[in-house]
């Protein structure tokens, strides 16, 4: 292949021909990343080692993809199963943190770059590369989270971006890919393209992306049935919290990304979930997605009203803004700002006390918290042991709104802003 | 009766017996306030103006409710329409601030207080009363808002709240209306008490309080469907919006209160706005309740999407705070605190360009945004004409990265918080 | 004497004549709690037992306390020291949090009626008191501290605030204290009042009060030189700080309290440290008071500046928006509110790293930090040993600055608001 | 000289060799802007037009800069006379705003970048010249402010940063500037580089950057009067405001510009406004910089008092964080993001109401502000004529109390967070 490119290297993170020969390549088995693990080898003259991340993502036999990858040129092929330490470690903060960007998305993606990044650096210090090499395109979020990440973890690995560099199109590609037996599979005609782990599902392309277009949703979700296709019975699920984290399901303990994955069966059979999101990626662009979520959605609901039963309304009013906080950040790859080690911090403060029982009901679409028990709820205090008094004392209510309401009065008639 | 009651007047604009002559009273027709109509006549020996004020709520005919109050000994008996004053006024404020109060309450009762203060302020000016009468009880906020906003907007006025400092139970009252012959129609054994005005109705008592309980749902909405009982056909409806303010539905030019009478019904047929939540009064108590609301649910999230679409990521992030603030401030009887007059400042800025159509599918209980469309729109600015060169450059990315991630990187390898 | 007063108590955790038997009185041995115990014995016929509490203000002899108490009938008089656990538990929390309410305030008020809530509490159910007596008037914030504090940390507690409730004025009181043999000291013609623990002294009444009057300072101020008179040659000390906590002074270690001591003398010596507020309190009023509190001053400069110094942009700029939460909540009596706990957690995180020495100037009223190290510092990252290539590479900036601008200029071209 | 450079080009914005003819370069007169006078002609055969525009920098005398370039070789130079827009246009903003990046930086760098960009942007149009050139190195804050308010105000526009891109080092500028005939005065053997305009002056450089180093402040400073060598006599002035503007100095009205002026002159005198601060640049780095800036420390402090005497606690506690945006939008190179235009819709409502006099006490570095007067004071409101019952009722603190501390009572009895 010719490799006329118009790229010009110019970060200190960006690895450059003859800098390196060993190279950690985030292997998914697609089409993309194969193209990649070849062309490293051709382009760079590097050994690559793959590395193949289970997060949850709906893939081929892992066994498949390795073989595929040793067959590819590969010197060596890990198949890490990060799971456990995904629901563990990242998305108990989300649910801690009711994750939320801008009206609904949990961000799968965003927290799961953080996992893969730190495991690849990981796995780059045991087999001795220099550089990691990740998939992504060159306008998007997800280079900076995995450079940005990668190279905070560690500052000696050096970064390639393949796909931001080389200069094929579509068809060179394929062709390229052709001519280098990788296997292309036309698996559809589908114009979208996914991110998947267990935490969510991102599509994109195609009418997806024009705010105007009604998108065909039928046709572009994986994981949920649309509200209409869903089942015609609605049905109660109940999770239990335990210091903000939810361990069992109807009763049943369960690991968390045990919960996740039930729940995420649960509730794309009733079309709960998923949602159209026009984001504002920082990098400047707007781009609408279609995103299924539908544990991050039932789970992240059930939290978030437990949580305002057990906290006072100066709680819930801060913790919105915390929540907000913890969201950019996420998205925009600052995981590893220490901000965000005091932001946890304050979030776990609270959840200290977010243990209790949550109904909730699924029902085409709709995901409605119905009950909601806890040891802790601060609702109707007259039922507490601690005070025989406790009754609320409506005889305070006039004093108490003569001082609340004299900073409002006496500023309002010391200036008239219609004059 | 015998006025035996414990309740002690303290604050300084609670009125007194034998300070006034003359009392305004703010009356629904119901026996509550029928009760008051005549308690006041009897316990204060003073003359009774009946101000009756409509801002949508479902209501008895206004002529027999004027009737009525005349039938009680009120020396006048005033209906005053505040449907389209209370739309231009409040509602499209409402709509600015994407009214949403602890998670979905979009402020239909807070809001109405506001309307209902100053028409009742500027009528005991007009009728020559040195009181303000009002229905509610002594353990809410509505006292506060009422009491609050009236001696705000004119000291030299006081008010009485006859439900917190007479001592009549249920049974004693109904006694007295007897009596009296006041009409006591045992209108339902419904255990639930409703506010409601046009942007929404909101259920109390029974099995509604208790978090611990799943509300039978059917037997308590006035206004909506439930999820089950809507139409099983989906529909999209067209909102354009001026300014930020609803000026059409599919097609249909209205003025603002018809377009949310409008939006009420269609939502309602759906089953789409309502629902149930745990709410902090700010007198310091937890209450659920039951909200109807669908076309604030409907516009409010419509004006949402379309402002997004139209503004950048600095501008998203800060107008959640913004709009925070503007709901704890309406909810918490500050509507007159100038605080909120730089508030409502701000919003009306960023709405100059929130412009255009969005289309809303509404299927049993979901409201959701299918399309958006803006002259203003942020979206894939390389179709803007103001840049041939606007395409994303992706050879800027890596330079990006570099310098967003310094700081974060630095940091991280300066301090080991977990050592 | 005659007890006419026209006070009605209202409030549950009023007590009531009749409802006790012992009371605990907050006593500092001035006139107002002087004849506080001997006025509780005779109007609600309680045994009363003294409490002083010890916070570093500047007090007669402790001894000399206990025994006026005992001669005016206190059944008991107790002392105690609250100087370390003040300064560990209290001050250790303001100077993380950077103590600032509205400009300047450190907070030495709002944080001492802490610190003796608790200690009142436990002493009152020592000594088996159903009731604690403050000396606070009813119209300042210091009332709403101490009985909401006392009632929250032991509901079963009452309180009563003698002051707010007996009828005398200045005269009257001198009367009666003339009549049951309490001393009446005319210390001076001062027509200020003085609130003073180890945090700070504030001052009020007279001119103070007056915004549009200049403070004849040197009448005014108790601990501090004034600028002019000030010593004429400037000093530098040195702070060191572990964890966000002082803990030598000019390289010798100290106990925080002894530290706090130590720089109030130093400071005020400097003139450094004083000045006037128009407060906001939380009840509605504006006062302008007179605040010293050179300790406060000193520690809490030299402690944020060193935060920032190993703290990012984002931390920096984050912490401003917490630590004025905290101060607000602080200084609203709401300093058990668990949202507290959470904004704690949050500056006890980030201070683990705020380790390192500070040099500080005093000059005329001057604190001008002049040198700041630590081992976590971000300055000059090109120093650090982590990574060889850590200088700035400014090949990056003009990526940097075209994605950075993209949103802008996409926005700004798109919405003309001069129009 | 030889043009040996690794820079590569590769942002839109960047113009490159051929691609035009005509630049307009920002010309301060200085050896740095005078080296790139000659060398834009000579590297990239295009036109010169230099254009200096005065903002209230000290600088030679403007006629002999406008000379110096047409020596030079520049077709044609510009002088603009920008001090009235500048204050009327940015200043005015900033004092609304009390301008304070990051705990007293008033911003007088990047509030000059605004209006230099704006007026370079439409000298460019009148010029039509294709690219603008200006001073600044690759590693600061300016050049993202210059190239992005350029590129933003006409995206046709683009740029070139001489010194970025340029390989020269020190020696080499200077041989560079002697073989062009490029006058190269040694004006000391200062270490320090200044940036000026009314609103400011700041140091950085040598011993200033290394915040472990006490600066000899009396080395650098240009404007002030250290503390020590300030007048002995305090001075009060009088500040008049309208509107949140100042518009008179002790009675005498004067434009904006020459308040600015005015004030400069006085406060240096008295050793006020200078300060050192290690500042967060938004590059990610952190730089020590010394900062004069009497006007704006007075006019600021002024402000700020006279806004909080008319504002309520909950207007002055917003402001706060309002104010906090301004300051980081306006540091980080967004001005014309939309977002600015709310935030100071929000500060000129609040200043709607900010008239009145302050009394600010100068004396050694100290400026106090000793005295205020509004006729929207809210100060005792016992005074206002609108009602005279407004003395303060202390019969309703109770009850506010009581109400008050509900949630925090219940909060506090329902957990045990040190359990």
């Amino acid at each position: 292949m010719k490799s006329v490119t118009s790229y010009k290297k110019i970060a200190s993170h960006e690895a450059k021909k003859g800098e390196f020969k060993k190279c950690l390549l985030l292997y998914s088995g697609g089409l993309d990343t194969s193209t990649m693990l070849k062309w490293i080898q051709d382009e760079y003259k590097s050994e690559v080692i793959a590395l193949t991340i289970d997060i949850g993502q709906t893939a081929d036999d892992l066994d498949i993809i390795k073989e595929k990858a040793i067959k590819l040129g590969a010197s060596d092929a890990v198949i890490y199963d990060a799971k456990e330490e995904f629901a563990d470690d990242l998305l108990s903060s989300a649910i801690k943190a009711n994750a939320d960007y801008q009206g609904g998305y949990a961000l799968s993606t965003p927290l799961g770059r953080v996992i893969i990044s730190e495991i690849a650096v990981k796995m780059a210090k045991k087999y001795n590369c220099e550089v990691i090499a990740h998939g992504c395109t060159g306008k998007g979020n997800d280079q900076v989270r995995f450079e940005g990440y990668i190279t905070t973890l560690n500052p000696k690995i050096k970064t390639i971006a393949p796909v931001r560099e080389w200069s094929m199109g579509r068809n060179e590609q394929i062709e390229y890919a052709r001519k280098n037996n990788i296997p292309v599979i036309q698996t559809s005609k589908s114009p979208y393209s996914y991110d998947e782990n267990m935490w969510g599902n991102t599509g994109e392309g195609g009418e997806i992306e024009d705010p105007r277009l009604v998108p065909p949703i039928e046709n572009i979700l994986k994981w949920c049935k649309t509200q209409k296709q869903a089942k015609n019975e609605s049905e109660i699920i109940d999770i239990e919290f335990k210091e903000g984290i939810p361990v069992a399901v109807n009763g049943e303990k369960m690991k968390l990304s045990k919960i996740v994955s039930k729940c995420n069966t649960i509730g794309a059979s009733h079309g709960v979930g998923y949602f159209n999101l026009i984001e504002d990626r920082f990098v400047g662009l707007k781009v609408r997605g279609i995103y299924e979520n539908p544990a991050a959605h039932i789970l992240v609901s059930a939290h978030k009203k437990l949580e305002m039963l057990v906290s006072t309304r100066e709680e819930n009013e801060f913790k919105t803004l915390i929540d907000q906080k913890w969201a950019y950040l996420a998205y925009a790859a600052k995981w590893f700002d220490p901000v965000m080690r005091h932001i946890i911090a304050y979030q776990d403060s609270q959840n200290k006390k977010v243990t209790g029982n949550v109904q909730v009901e699924l029902y085409k679409g709709n995901c409605t918290i119905v009950s909601l028990d806890s040891p802790y709820s601060l609702f109707d205090e007259s039922l507490a042991t601690f005070d025989k008094n406790s009754k609320f004392n409506q005889n305070s209510s006039a004093g108490f709104i003569e001082i609340w309401n004299l900073a409002q009065k006496t500023a309002y008639n010391s200036f008239d802003f219609k004059k």
